[in-house]
């Protein structure tokens, strides 16, 4: 059951209020290049990524945005810190959504203007608490813990409210598993704003991919979560790839192929762990959802991967390819993964 | 909150009442070869395999136990399927633990030797349910349901139970996450044995990395789980370093480095990418608790990574080492990773 929060549009597309969870990742190239950062926006796009972030680190960047904002074919997101004239320059520029912390800007006033610039475009904005960034007062009172985040979080919202503003989305990131999960959970008994769950500095491709599974895994089985990052010391593509696998396990969304391989033993006939890296690799830009099997021996394989829409089962030099459990075709093993794709293609 | 199980013991390791969570994996070498066999072994139990387990599939694997038991320096199981003799001839050798289900051997008698001989020698024995392989009967009545995996369980805890056993481990393996995560939840309101989770054919280290991290992450943290086997279609070390990483992410293990590195973005000074992936290589053999952090710029890297007991941030040119936040050196960016494995040795 997911969690009921407010929906918030950025450009076209919805988050929360009931919405699938949204994929989102951001750009790691530099923002003044206007070029190469439209190349990875569809890139990344093309990997599945429903709203792109951007960093925003000065006057060149936000100018930058005039020409990557209107050519982006997927909503985008500045990323902006202190700066409140990088706001209202990415907001001019056509951006469809800020992220920024309303009470690391300065004065009131300047808060007022982006406030009111933002509400008249229809552009949301995310405040984005981040455990390695909390305030001495904040840490002081509370340490590190889900309280401080959540505290820190409502510094901001308030400062939005105040101004009727109530187009909010919040994180509150740690790269802390435990803390992360313990601080979403808190702020979400006491807002219904969407949340957007990530855990930060989560480390590389391997490492980083297990912790953001094992947080934001337990976090979206709860029905928290609106829109999730999964940041990865590594191309942001992979970062998409992985917040799909994420949703794809807990069945929220689907998009693409579900590999199921069996884990080789001392039945297995063939060179599994080649043959599903293989297979992974050369159905990896399949949208439609399909369940394809990989299993080690014609014995168990067909009937243990019966919910697979079709599948390969390895046998002493000769091969299984079936749907549903049901062989179809028996072929040499050299040509099992010619074989799986050709009947892939039929389908 | 860990659920309160009883506790069984696999050797001199303890699964289950209120034990550390055990890490456990699986050979894929060929059993009835004990040198490649016993090699293996020992490669698991370096990389922090704390329970080994080998399939045994006919009498020829069976005999070679009599070789690999006396060899092992860490508790082993057996896999069998259907051949009560093979039971036998396993618990002769001087196996820890088993895995087979009492409802598959054939006869009660069959049944009653096993248990016996287990029971004599203080083997404990693991019921082993798979939704790839249910009864008919099973699946006609319940559908492919957590009730069918449970039920399936209980058929053959039963017939252990009226044999006054007890010394039972089980474990509902799918490879549909939310299938086995609510098989789990089920039977931890039922039963107080001791819990083998995992995601059966998660896939690759890739995809299977997720979808186990996913399922074991969200279970653990509800405290249901005594004993963890990942199962990748890779080789099975990576198996045992999942699995720690998924323990230390929830903080109910630790060991070795935990690597937090920030997603590259607009404002990093140095290829965090490469030298984050070059940094976990160095420190894998690392089995102390360490937390080491590789940060992009040194304005925020530090600060953000104050957590962590030594960490390098890069800077342009010059980058900076540094201990739980505190700049300790300057260093060229070219000698960062050496600075680190300086500083590491240190410690």
């Amino acid at each position: 059951m997911r969690k009921k929060t407010r929906a918030v549009r950025i450009g076209d597309v919805t988050v929360g209020g009931g919405a699938p969870v949204v994929v989102q990742s951001m750009t790691n190239t530099d923002t003044r290049d206007p070029d190469t950062t439209l190349r990875q926006i569809a890139e990344l796009r093309d990997a599945g990524c429903e709203v792109v972030r951007l960093a925003v680190p000065d006057a060149e960047a936000a100018e930058a945005l005039k020409v990557i904002c209107p050519a982006a074919k997927v909503p985008l997101v500045a990323d902006i810190h202190y700066d409140y004239r990088l706001a209202l320059a990415a907001l001019d520029a056509g951006i469809n959504g800020l992220r920024i912390n309303p009470g690391n800007i300065g004065s009131k006033q300047k808060v007022r203007e982006i406030v009111a610039a933002a509400k008249e475009r229809g552009v949301p904005i995310r405040i984005g608490v981040n455990a390695g960034s909390l305030h001495k007062k904040v840490l002081e009172k509370y340490g590190l813990t889900p309280q401080a985040l959540v505290e820190s979080a409502k510094e901001h919202i308030y400062i939005l409210e105040a101004l009727n503003f109530n187009d909010i989305k919040v994180s509150l990131k740690a790269s802390d598993v435990p803390l992360m999960i313990e601080a979403y959970r808190l702020i979400s008994t006491q807002f219904d704003y969407p949340l957007h769950i990530g855990v930060t500095e989560a480390g590389t491709l391997r490492g980083g991919l297990v912790k953001s599974s094992v947080g934001l895994g337990i976090l979206l089985a709860e029905g928290i979560g609106d829109t999730i990052r999964v940041s990865l010391t590594a191309h942001p593509r992979y970062e998409v790839w992985a917040a799909w696998e994420i949703l794809k396990a807990l069945k929220l969304r689907r998009r693409g192929v579900e590999l199921i391989s069996c884990p080789t033993c001392g039945r297995t006939a063939i060179d599994v762990i080649s043959i599903a890296a293989e297979v992974e690799d050369k159905l990896q830009n399949i949208t439609k959802p399909l369940k394809v099997a990989v299993m080690g021996c014609v014995v168990n394989g067909p009937g243990e991967a019966r919910e697979a829409d079709v599948g390969i089962a390895g046998g002493k030099g000769v091969g299984l390819v079936f749907r549903k459990g049901k062989p179809v075709r028996r072929v040499p093993e050299g040509q099992l993964v010619t074989a799986l794709l050709e009947e892939i293609a039929k389908l």
